[in-house]
C-alpha cells in the first residue's frame, strides 16, 4: 500500500539509468577485467565527486553545525572488541546450501524468491497463496527453524540445479583476518564505524572536558560479507558510512536545539500503524515527541536533521519516510529506532538508521575490559551514600600474586556494593573466593582484604550515558539521489539526463565555445578564470559537435549550468548562462558569471531570480 | 653525514610532543582499553581535522589543479589481481622466530638491533665493529640467506628469552580474507590503492576520450600486516594514501607545464652521490632533468609539485630531500624513483615515492586477463604493416566447442604475429595445437582456422602507456609536520605548542572573553557569527582560567589565531587578534575579524601586513 501511495513515476526505466551511469563511469563493478566481484563497486570521476560532495555536505550539516567531535578509527578490529559488541555471535545471516554443489543462498531470499514465483504461478491454489503471503509478511522475523520448516513444507529446491538444500546454517557477515605474523591474533574488518567511537569514549569525554551531552562522528568504510549481494549499490560488501554517537544523560534526553526543528513535518510510519495495517502520517516532529510516538527530543531532533539533509542532497521529499522498528525487529536493548527509508525502483530502501541504543555498547565494553565508561553528573544537592568496599591488603597480595597483584587490586577496587557482598559472603561461608580476571582464576582468602562500611557525601553521580545513533549509508543515499534525479527530455526520450542539485553536482559548470576560434578561446579562458577564482569545478568542451549535442553530454553527467561562448561574446565580453533543468538561457557579462554561478550552487539565489536579473536569451533549438 | 648537515634542533624532546599529542587526543593507539594493537592508531578530533585539511589541500594542489580523474576503488581485492601485480609472491618481509616461544622478529630489525648493541659494547673489538658497520650499511639489500649467515656467525639470540631463532622465513605483508560464504574466494586488503586505478585504465581512458597523457588519483586506505610495527605513525598497519597514476606515451614523457616549475630548486640526493659517499646537492629541477639526473620531465614535474605540497602543509624545507633509489633497491621494471624524505627524530623518513614504473602494471594485468590495456597513438604519417592473423572458422568452432567457442575465437583474434606463427608451425608439424584459456586446454585442428597474411595501412599505433606514480603516505607527512611545528616558549620550556600553518590547523581561531559577563557574551556571539560566515572553524573558551593559561591551551593544539573580548570591546565593538607564533596582538573592529582571519588562513595576507594595517595592542604579560 505504501508503494501505491507514493507518486507514480511510470516512465522510470532502471536500465536507462544504469546505462548512463556505466557509460559515463559514475560507478561500475570492481575488478571487471577479472570477471568482477559481486557487491564491490568502483566509483569513477563523476561518482567520486558526487559522493565526496555529499560527504562534505554531511560534514557541514552535522559535524560543523553541531560542533561534533570527529574521529577516524581503525577498520581492522580485534575479535574481542566485536565479541563485546555482539557481532561475533549475532551478526549473522542464515544460509542454505545446495546439497550437491555447495552453492550458497541466503535463506530468507531463497524462500522469498520461491514464494514470489509460486504466487505468480496460476496453478497455485488460493489457500497456498494466502499461506505464502502470510509467510512473506512475517519472513523478516523468522528463526532458522521456521525457515527450515517452510523449505521442507513446500519442498523448495535450488533454483539453479533443482537439488535439495541443507538446513539453514548461520554465516557470520564479518570479513575475518589476522593481525601480525603469528596467525593467532584473530580480527575482523569492522562491520560499522560505531565501535571505534565507543572504545574512545573516555578520551572523547575528556576532550569535551567531562561534560554531557556531546556527539562524536565518524566517516569511514564498513565491510559486510553479504552472502549473495544484489541490487547494485543497495547491498554491497564495502561501503562508506557516516555515523554519529550522541552521548546523553539517560534521565534527560531533551535537546537544546529541538525547538528549532519542532515545526518540521515528517512522514512517519509508526510501529502501531504498521501493525494495524495503516499508512504513514505527516506530523510535526514536535507533536510526535510530545505524543510519545518518537521516544525523545534528541532522537526527534536527529530525525528532523536527517530529513533536511536528505532533501538538501536531492532525495525527493515525497519518496522519503521514517519507519519505526517493530518491537520484534529492534535489538533487545534499543529503546526506539526510526529508519529513514527512500522509495526507489527496488522498493522502500533503508538509507539511515536513527536509533536510541540506550547504554548497551558502553556497558558491553565495560564488561569485557573492566574499564568504566561513565560520565559524572553533578547532583542538584549532595547526597549521603552507604559505601561498602573491599580494601586490599596490598603487601600480602603483592607478595602472593606477584605481577598479577596489581590487576587483582584494581579489580577489587572496582567492585560495586553487591559484588562486595557476594565476595564477603563467600569468604565468610567458604573461606575462599575465586576471582576471574581475563580467563585467569585467582583464589582470594579472607586475610587478603578487609571489608569496610562507611557513609560518604557525594556531589556527583556516575552515569553510563545513553547513546542516540544516527547512521547513514552514503552509497544507498547516492543511488536514491541518482534515481530521483533521472529525467528524460519531453519529446526526446532517448535524451536522458540527471537533474542533480547544484550543491552535489560533480561539475558545476560547463563552458562551450560555439566553434573553434582563437578569439573565442580567449573568452573561454577568461570565463574559466572567473569560475576557478570562485572555486567552481568546470569542464570545457571545445569538441566539434553541435552545441545541442554537447549540452546533451553535459546534461547526462548532471552539470547544472552551462556557458556558451559565441561570436557576440567577443564584441561584448558577455556569454549565455544555461540552466540544464529548464534549458533556459540568460545573457550576462563575463565578470558576472563567477558570482552568479557560485550563488546558484550555494543556493543563495534561485534560477528564477537569475532570469529576472538578466535578460533571457532566445537560443536556437537544441535539437541536433 | 646527512644527519650532521641538517639543521640542529637540540631542544626537541620527542616525549614532550608525544605527551601533548596524547593528552589533547590528536591520535592515540587503537583499542587501548583492550590493551591496544601495535601499528593501529585512532585519530581524535584534532588529528582528524589536521589530516582532513592536509588531504583537502592535496586534492586542490593535485587533483583540481591538474584536472586529474579521481576514483574510489574497493579495498577488498581478489587474489589473482595481486598475483598479477606481484604482491602475492614478492610483497614479503623476512622474519625469524624464537625456536621455543614462536615469537616473531623482522629479520633485518633483529640484526640491526643486535648490531647496534654490539657497536655500543666496549668489549666489541675494532675488527668486529668494522664488520658490523659494513653489515648495517648493506643490510637493506641482504637476501634471507645472507641474513641467516649473519645470525649464525654472531650467534644472535632472541632479545627477550635468549633462545635461538629459526632461519629467516618469508611472511607476506598483506591481510588475507575471503569474499562470500564458500571460503574458497581468496582475497586480501589492498596494500596500496594503485592497483584499483590500473584495473580501471580502460574506463578512465575512455572517460578522457581516448587521449594521453592523463592522470588518475585515489585517496584511500592501504593495509600492511607489519611484523612488529614501531615508531608511532611512521610504520603502521592501516594508513591513508594519496596516489596518482600519470599515464603517458613512453616515447614522450615531456610535461606541458614543466616550464612553470623548472626554476624551482630541490635538494637532490642522487644514486651516484650515495654510492660515492657524497652529500645532497641543491639544484634547479630544470637542470636535473636536462642533465639526466632525473629521468624525464613528467617525473621532475611531480617532484617539484611534491616539494611545493610538503612546504605548503608545514614540512621544514631544510629537512626535506629527494633521494634517488639505488639500482639494487629499485624494482626491476622501474625506470627511476625518487623518494621525498623528511628528517625527523627517527632519522630520514620516506614520506612520498615518485616512481617511473614504465608499463609494468598494465602489462601484468593484460597478461593475467587477456584484456588489452593500451592507448591509441595517432601516427605522424600512416604506415604499412604486414598482418598475420588467425581467422577462426566460426561455424565449426561453435559446433565443436559449444559455449566455449566464443572465448576461443576471441583469443584467436587477439594473437599477435609471433603467436600466430607458433600456432601455424604447430598445426603444420603436429596437426594440432593446445590453446590454454583460464586453466582449460582446447585442442585446435588445422580446419578450425585459416592463417591470413596481408598488408594494411594504419594511422594509429597501439601503445602501452608508461606510468609515473607519485604516492603519498599522509600519516607520515602528518607526523613530520607535527615534529617540525613543535615549539617551546623561550624562557618557559614547559609551555609547549604547535606552530601549525594556518591552512592545516584543525581550528583556525579561538575566542576568549576576558571574564564571564553577559555584555561580553554578546560580543563573543557577534565574533562567532563573523567567523562562521567566513567558514572558519573556531573554539570559544569561556572557562575561568587566566587569559594566559587559556592561550597556552589553545596554542597547544595549534590554533594560530586568537581573539580576546574585553570590556573595551563593549564600548568600541572591537577586539584584539593574537598570532600564536609571535604572541603579538593587534586591535580591530569586530566587522574586520572575519575577512582578516580568512585572508591569513588562505595566505593572501601575512601577519606582518596585518600588524601594519591595524594598531599593535600591548597586552599584559601572558605569564600566569
Amino acid at each position: 500500500t505504501e508503494l501505491e501511495l507514493a507518486p507514480k513515476d511510470a516512465k522510470f526505466e532502471r536500465s536507462k539509468l544504469e546505462d548512463l551511469l556505466k557509460r559515463r563511469f559514475f560507478y561500475d563493478q570492481s575488478f571487471a577485467i577479472y570477471g568482477g566481484v559481486a557487491g564491490l563497486y568502483d566509483y569513477g570521476p563523476m561518482g567520486c565527486a558526487l559522493k565526496s560532495n555529499m560527504i562534505q555536505l554531511w560534514r557541514k550539516h552535522f559535524i560543523l553545525e553541531e560542533n561534533m567531535l570527529e574521529v577516524e578509527c581503525s577498520a581492522l578490529t580485534p575479535e574481542n572488541v566485536l565479541k563485546a559488541s555482539g557481532h561475533v555471535d549475532r551478526f549473522i545471516d542464515w544460509m542454505v546450501k545446495d546439497v550437491k554443489t555447495g552453492e550458497c543462498f541466503r535463506a530468507d531470499h531463497f524462500i522469498k524468491n520461491h514464494a514470489e514465483a509460486l504466487l505468480k504461478n496460476a496453478k497455485t491454489s488460493a489457500d497456498v497463496k494466502n499461506e505464502l503471503n502470510d509467510i512473506l509478511a512475517r519472513l523478516d522475523g523468522y528463526s532458522n527453524k521456521e525457515m527450515d520448516d517452510v523449505i521442507r513444507k513446500f519442498n523448495l529446491k535450488s533454483p539453479i540445479t533443482g537439488n535439495d538444500v541443507t538446513e539453514a546454517v548461520s554465516f557470520n557477515l564479518m570479513f575475518p583476518t589476522q593481525i601480525g605474523p603469528t596467525g593467532d591474533f584473530r580480527a575482523y574488518l569492522r562491520p560499522e564505524t560505531a565501535q571505534g567511537i565507543f572504545i574512545n569514549f573516555k578520551r572523547l569525554l575528556e576532550f569535551n572536558q567531562g561534560k554531557l551531552p556531546f556527539a562524536a562522528a565518524q566517516i569511514g568504510a564498513g565491510f559486510r560479507n553479504e552472502i549473495s549481494p544484489r541490487q547494485g549499490l543497495i547491498r554491497v560488501r564495502e561501503f562508506t558510512m557516516c555515523e554519529i554517537e550522541h552521548f546523553v544523560d539517560p534521565q534527560d534526553k531533551a535537546h537544546q536545539k529541538f525547538s528549532k526543528v519542532a515545526d518540521l513535518e515528517l512522514t512517519l510510519f509508526s510501529a502501531c500503524n504498521q501493525m494495524d495495517g495503516k499508512g504513514t502520517v505527516r506530523m510535526r516532529i514536535g507533536d510526535a515527541v510530545a505524543q510519545g510516538i518518537v521516544d525523545n527530543e534528541t532522537l526527534g531532533y536527529y530525525m528532523a536533521r536527517c530529513h533536511l539533509y536528505m532533501i538538501l542532497v536531492g532525495v525527493d521529499p515525497n519518496r522519503l519516510r521514517f519507519r519505526q522498528h517493530m518491537s520484534n525487529e529492534m535489538a533487545h536493548y534499543a529503546k526506539d529506532c526510526w529508519d529513514a527509508e527512500v522509495l526507489t525502483s527496488y522498493g522502500w530502501i533503508e538509507c539511515v538508521g536513527n536509533a536510541d541504543r540506550a547504554c548497551y555498547d558502553l556497558d558491553q565494553h565495560y564488561k569485557m575490559t573492566n574499564v568504566k565508561l561513565v560520565a559524572e553528573k553533578t547532583l542538584s544537592q549532595p547526597k549521603i551514600v552507604q559505601v561498602t568496599e573491599a580494601v586490599p591488603n596490598k603487601a600480602l597480595i603483592g607478595k602472593l600474586f606477584k605481577s598479577d597483584g596489581k590487576q587483582i587490586m584494581a579489580r577489587l577496587q572496582e567492585l560495586n556494593k553487591e559484588e562486595v557482598e557476594v565476595l564477603e559472603k563467600a569468604l565468610k561461608e567458604k573461606g575462599t573466593f575465586d576471582m576471574a580476571i581475563n580467563d585467569k582464576i585467582f583464589e582470594l582468602k579472607p586475610e587478603l582484604l578487609e571489608i569496610k562500611r562507611y557513609e560518604k557525601t557525594v556531589h556527583v553521580d556516575e552515569i553510563v550515558p545513553s547513546v542516540i545513533e544516527p547512521s547513514y549509508g552514503i552509497g544507498r543515499i547516492l543511488y536514491a539521489v541518482l534515481e530521483h534525479s533521472f529525467r528524460q527530455r519531453e519529446g526526446d526520450e532517448q535524451r536522458t539526463f540527471l537533474e542533480l542539485k547544484p550543491n552535489v553536482a560533480p561539475i558545476k559548470c560547463s563552458i562551450l565555445p560555439i566553434s573553434v576560434d582563437e578569439k573565442l578561446a580567449q573568452i573561454v579562458d577568461a570565463v574559466r578564470e572567473e569560475l576557478v577564482s570562485h572555486e567552481l569545478s568546470l569542464k570545457v568542451d571545445d569538441s566539434s559537435g553541435s552545441i545541442g549535442r554537447r549540452y546533451a553530454r553535459t546534461d547526462e553527467i548532471g552539470i547544472p549550468f552551462g556557458i556558451t561562448v559565441d561570436f557576440e561574446s567577443v564584441k561584448n565580453i558577455d556569454v549565455t548562462l544555461r540552466y540544464a533543468a529548464t534549458m533556459q538561457q540568460v545573457r550576462m557579462k563575463v565578470t558576472d558569471v563567477g558570482k552568479t554561478v557560485e550563488a546558484l550552487v550555494k543556493g543563495t539565489i534561485t534560477w528564477d531570480e537569475v532570469t529576472e536579473k538578466f535578460p533571457i536569451f532566445q537560443a536556437k533549438s537544441e535539437a541536433n
